[in-house]
């Protein structure tokens, strides 16, 4: 088998609902500053219904990572559930049309496309209310050796835990990865998912999962520490490679005894926070892939995270490599 | 009948497909800089095949006016035609959250919602191809003294008169208007337009029609003139109110003996010229229909396209009158 795709995402295909929100409306639905929160159908009607006018565009978090990974100019490909609706033609139109080989058929039953409601305040954070919809109902036989062939990474979501067969095609997803020799990279999701799933995520870990992405305080769920000092400390058992995000800190990369760090590119003003992290992966991986120091592929991963927090939404315009390269 | 609403308007409901592209793009489909061209179904597929990552977000000229007007504080109405899909929903959703009358339900049958592929240049130019789907199934049956009402305005567009029904719906709105005291705005929608239905036009704005809001270009399409001097020069021959805007030159007034003129302001970049008309009609009409004298209707106008033009998308986040107010 030969493949030529670097990073193959499989997760959950969403469509984000972006609006402007202030607090007391996060207070009004009991959404806690920051957090996200899935819902189910008639709740996702009923915050719609509360919202202001929205925008939307194609999201979900592993999502935008491969997005933001083609958009730099790598070879990627997708894994995830839509259904035939016209958000399910917007999510696939948004992949292909950056050169991403998306890989399952839009489904003709079952839920609609997801969505995610992101409320955004005046200080560009954003809170979500997400209805997975079609998501819930990606398959393990959706993952064979046909559809995730024989790419450079895998990457996999915290979230897909979260789907009723998700432990179960992960599992299939990095069988596949061992026989092929495709490293296989997870990306935490987000602290509360890491609680409902510590337990999954250390076994994966341990076992098949080479590259954590995920910010701090994921890792600090994974690992039950309270301090930066105390996650460093417990990274150091770890032979995995750890791509850890920091907010306004920057990040570090952990990897055996070789440990990189890197700032934040101070901002004038952050828009919107959706999506950093997953930009921040897209430029980690890209430059990961393509053999670069673990300076480099910091350097670009806090390049697109600081690109995408300056913006409405978590993909970048076209041209991103271009960008970098010029700047 | 009493009725408070200040302004209906009936006209093409859309969704616009927002993307970025460059010259070679227009080029590629043979599409004129700055025009708009009307697509079937096959067409829209095609394009959107070949555009890149999209956002978005509602749309349509008159409806954007709409939304501007709520979004001022003015009372609202529309009537347009979406179908009950999702696209409908989202734009039906973002009327109603601006707190907009939406008066008609959405079809169960028929074609799918209409969407307009704005195509967006660096220099923010935009050229748009157009998908009317749902908008030409509009009936003169849907506009009846019960979902018109009796509002202050009834705001037309040209395009109205592309749709099948169209040139007999806005008679029908226009006899409605004329029973119960309401004004009747007609929006010349594109020069095309106006050549595509002059005499039209001529006999609307002749027998019904009280204010005729429109760029140069479509007065001067309508009136066959070749200079700025020949249009005020005919336009002294018309009893209508004209709100004329100039682009980059500002904006001027006739309404008989009164001439008001309006500079533009001047702004650092231009994102995104999308809804710059729809805007300053919202200002003005707000304005108009609020009393204020016409130089205060100039401004405000002003202020909304000003605002427009520095975002992608044609319709301003809600809180336009606050910060009008703060300005």
């Amino acid at each position: 088998m030969t493949d030529s795709t670097k990073l193959l995402g499989i997760s959950n295909a969403i469509v984000d609902v972006l609006a402007q929100v202030d607090e007391e409306f996060l207070t009004k639905i009991g959404a806690p500053r920051g957090s996200m929160t899935l819902i189910d159908e008639a709740r996702a009607h009923e915050i719609y219904d509360m919202m202001g006018p929205a925008t939307e565009m194609s999201g979900g978090s592993v999502a935008n990572t491969v997005a933001g990974f083609a958009n730099l100019g790598g070879k990627a490909a997708y894994i995830g559930r839509v259904k035939d609706d016209q958000l399910g033609e917007i999510f696939r139109h948004d992949m292909r049309s950056l050169g991403v080989d998306v890989r399952l058929q839009p489904a003709t039953d079952g839920s609609p496309t997801a969505r995610c409601h992101v409320l955004i305040e005046p200080d560009g954070q954003r809170t979500m209310q997400t209805y997975l919809g079609a998501c819930t109902e990606l398959k393990v036989s959706d993952v064979t050796p046909e559809t995730v062939g024989q790419p450079a990474v895998i990457l996999l979501e915290g979230y897909v835990w979260d789907i009723a067969e998700g432990p179960a095609l992960a599992a299939a997803a990095m069988a596949i990865a061992k026989r092929n020799g495709s490293k296989v990279a997870l990306s935490l999701s987000d602290s509360f998912c890491v609680q409902r799933h510590r337990d999954a995520f250390h076994a994966a870990v341990q076992g098949g999962v080479d590259i954590v992405v995920a910010d701090e305080d994921e890792v600090a769920a994974l690992l039950q520490t309270s301090s930066h000092e105390e996650t460093m400390a417990a990274l150091a058992g770890y032979d995995n490679l750890f791509a850890m995000t920091r907010s306004e800190k920057g990040s570090v990369i952990v990897y055996g005894d070789e440990i990189v760090t890197q700032l934040a590119t101070r901002v004038e003003k952050i828009v919107d926070t959706t999506g950093a992290g997953d930009a921040y992966t897209a430029g980690f991986l890209y430059g990961w892939t393509a053999n670069m120091p673990l300076k480099e592929c910091a350097k670009l991963g806090t390049y697109c995270a600081t690109r995408v927090i300056q913006q409405v939404g978590g993909r970048i315009e076209p041209g991103l490599m271009d960008d970098y390269l010029a700047n």
